[in-house]
């Protein structure tokens, strides 16, 4: 793996997209890697087409050593990206070639590395606890050290902007140290988020004229502006921009490298990834959500599952007319599609538009579409919501289509005779949900009985050992998510509860939902779609 | 309610802080808001001293219609904020005194109404199908019309950096045709969320050079740039700013009014909240997330509650010395913290000047204190919130000043023994919920089963049957709001439930959580928690 540049992208070396989510990403409160996740990570961010991962800090966390021995013996095969170890200058008062940090950057066998150095006077006193002129030659000699080794090295300057509006001379010599010793690139960093893109922009075009350096960018997203920042900077001259995946980081984040990567492709047209990388975009993203076990942001720009997905009735007839009047890139060229939520403003145009996408025909089927839009607008009115239950949206429309046209109807694997759960707050304050059911499947009758800890948690528990061993795909189906709503009482009526249900079975996930005024009962409607639904993809 | 411009601002009505939560949040997906969620939230924001507050579409959304009837008989009494009904320009070939829509506009008897109308040629000819002529007539006319009713008047001209872009004279024509006929304010939309802060920074420097109008921003988020755009069109010459709390919107969402605020005010030093108001941003934040039943995000900027934690091993020795090194601002002037309290309320201070406020003194009891905050971060780290549950709060601290200072304990009027809830759904589709309670109540055990249409509903019920001869008071106190929120499980735990309880005795309102993994358990501890709290009102 001795990689030092960016392969088969259009841009090369002119133009480096740099993740460091596997460290300054991995500093998000919730988020542990192991070592595998961190090996799929670089993987897949390869896949992608980044043209650097930084891998970690080789020396001061185990995992990283181990992670960087591991990809040297061949286990991380990189057929993008360079793989760049992350560390520290040497101590004060040290040579390089003696300081045990700086050996392990080397023992780490990575092709590049990131240096990171402070460069506002303020830290180089009170935090360091040196003058400038050790700080700088501490630059100097760790960068000198690293170049003789054949090390590509770029040098991350911690704390620029603040401290180059501090005392800019200190600033811009740390800089100076940095590339006279060998340096390729010099990263002005954002490291307490503080910028906004005017003043950013314009401090990266003054260094860019002062020094003639090439300058790279890294934001934190303290101002909610580490996307423009890094963008703007690209627009004011730096060529190489470090993010992280989803924007994962300390405090509120780093840069998404997604919307940044889909900013400079779809806005600014620079070729930043290999040749059809952009349309991979938002299922790498996802992915990395996975392996970090945090949710998708579902309204992340570019890759969120809601990112091209319309509700107000005022644009939804207006979207069939042309589409890309309503979003600001075609969301394919992402790997994202659009989406049309249904919901109490919505018609029979944008019902018709969402039977498209759902695969179910309302076209040529006026009769079906007509019902379909009245049994919407009923079940909304009653406080049911399809706008995140496509499942359950889907079977409704399916129902309608049978119903109209005589089609084969919309069979459910097994039928509800009755449940009951009982719920005791006994004498000694222990708590117990206990639920009973008896459904028919495949010909038998099959009553079961499974406690959990709660009625729902109880009632799928006594479900799933009624139907289990009948249902050969049900193991494969899990619950991802549940939310509650109880919805206000209009006068005259009981309150209602509504739920929805996210499943999973590994290789998708759908959403279905139930409304009543028992939440218990609510549930159970939404587990009967999901499970309705997942045995549609089974027969077929 | 006839205040047209922000009241109580350093700024006053040189800059708008313009609130569309109501109206363009609502278009987010999983938000339904009921009126009685639009009044609170509309508080919420007037509290935190917005200068303009969106109450939504009247005559389009029956719901809308009643929240402006609603704030118009008296429900709504805004000390900063002047209240908008939004709605479009009239239909082509009519007459805005008779457009049944414009004139819903008027009934809402809302003091500012803020019109949409389409500004992008394309949109005009191929969504409205009209010519420029008409759409600009349709602008002049309803403008006109509105003025002349006394209302003030803003006009959001839609896709309009899109529209400028494509045909500059017609988008120029229709910000004339609103400003020439008494629009106060024209708003520049990226309402397809394209834009990049650098270009849109230069267009509206020239659009201000060419008209000489007054300039609002709308921006969407679908560059991950929504805040950015904003602030750098108020650093080009935009005096009117329109967000959403937290983001909230279509697609990717709008530009959070959190982060805008925060940038404005500790970036740009523009006062545009009442004195001390950023100090609410964080409890305001977190209060209209919990009103969405939306889980606050952790790490949004300014307000989320990683915004300011460290984890970082390089800075964690060096915030010691200088903690204003490792932040971009002093997190108190925005109400947020820089350790990762679980909330605002966990630090010693806040949680004794928060007793002060419930009328619990803990200023001289710091033994009580001490326990209180070990007992609010431990139940918070379980999973409970006491940032919207006052009253449960109040009974914590009251029974930590007890315990430490022998005064008089806080006693329940009330002791379970046990409870027990059955839910049926029998074989004839009829679903039945029954619960019994055995309490001890003045001595006496008392044993009462009721019905209801759930499990917290039978459980209250049958609560109520076994108290109400023995608590004179219990009668007039009611159940007003009930939330429900699953949170999501920790490695190795099961997910836990926490209820949101709001009580009301037709003089005041009240509430309490709870917190369990199973949903009935967790009602339970709130529904105990309201009877205690007002019991000890009874006793006062």
């Amino acid at each position: 793996m001795t990689r030092t540049e960016p392969a088969e992208t259009p841009l090369g070396d002119a133009f480096h997209l740099y993740d460091t989510t596997l460290r300054d990403g991995a500093q998000r409160e919730g988020i542990t890697y192991s070592v595998a996740d961190k090996l799929a990570v670089a993987r897949l961010l390869d896949e992608l087409g980044v043209g650097f991962i930084e891998g970690g800090w080789p020396g001061a966390l185990p995992k990283d050593t181990e992670f960087f021995a591991r990809a040297a013996k061949g286990e991380l095969e990189l057929k993008h990206a360079a793989l760049v170890a992350f560390g520290s200058t040497r101590k004060a008062g040290t040579r390089a070639s003696e300081d045990p940090q700086v050996r392990a950057l080397l023992d780490a066998e990575a092709p590049v590395v990131t240096l990171v150095a402070k460069s506002d006077l303020r830290h180089i006193e009170r935090a360091l606890r040196v003058d400038v002129d050790e700080a700088c030659e501490m630059v100097r000699d760790t960068v000198a050290f690293l170049t003789g080794e054949g090390r590509r090295v770029f040098l991350d300057a911690e704390h620029f902007f603040d401290g180059y509006a501090f005392s800019p001379d200190t600033a811009l010599r740390v800089l100076d140290a940095g590339a006279n010793a060998g340096a390729d690139v010099v990263v002005l960093c954002d490291t307490n988020g503080g910028q906004l893109p005017l003043g950013l922009a314009e401090t990266v075009r003054e260094v860019k004229d002062r020094t003639g350096f090439r300058l790279g960018i890294h934001c934190q997203d303290d101002t909610s502006c580490a996307v423009a920042n890094s963008v703007a900077a690209v627009q004011a001259g730096a060529t190489h921009v470090q993010c992280t995946a989803n924007g994962y980081g300390e405090r509120a984040g780093n840069a998404d490298l997604f919307a940044v990567t889909g900013n400079l492709v779809t806005k600014l047209g620079m070729e930043v990834l290999p040749t059809g990388g952009a349309a991979e975009l938002t299922r790498v993203s996802h992915a990395l959500a996975e392996i970090a076990n945090l949710a998708p942001d579902t309204h992340q720009a570019y890759v969120g599952s809601s990112a091209f997905a319309h509700k107000a009735g005022l644009h939804a007839s207006a979207i069939k007319v042309d589409p890309l009047l309503y979003n600001h890139i075609d969301p394919s060229s992402v790997g994202n599609g659009m989406r049309v939520l249904v919901t109490e403003m919505a018609g029979r145009a944008s019902l018709e538009l969402k039977g498209r996408e759902l695969g179910v025909d309302l076209a040529g089927r006026p009769e079906a579409l007509t019902n379909a839009v009245r049994k919407v607008k009923d079940l909304e009115a009653e406080g049911w919501s399809f706008e995140a239950a496509d499942a359950s949206l889907e079977l409704l429309l399916r129902r309608e289509v049978s119903d109209a046209s005589g089609e084969e109807p919309v069979t459910p694997p097994f039928h509800l005779e009755s449940y009951r759960v009982v719920l005791d707050h006994r004498s000694d304050g222990e708590v117990v949900s206990e639920a009973t059911v008896k459904v028919h499947v495949n010909g038998h009758r099959v009553i079961a009985t499974a406690e959990g800890n709660g009625p729902v948690h109880a009632m799928d528990a006594a479900l799933r050992e009624a139907l289990s061993p009948h249902l050969s795909w049900l193991d494969t189906v899990e619950l991802s998510d549940y939310k509650v709503r109880i919805l206000p009482s209009n006068p005259g009526t009981h309150a209602v509860t509504r739920v929805l249900l996210e499943s999973s079975d590994g290789e998708r996930e759908w959403t279905t939902v139930g409304v009543h005024g028992n939440i218990v009962e609510a549930s159970w409607m939404a587990l009967c779609d999901a499970l309705v639904h997942k045995s549609l993809t089974v027969r077929d």
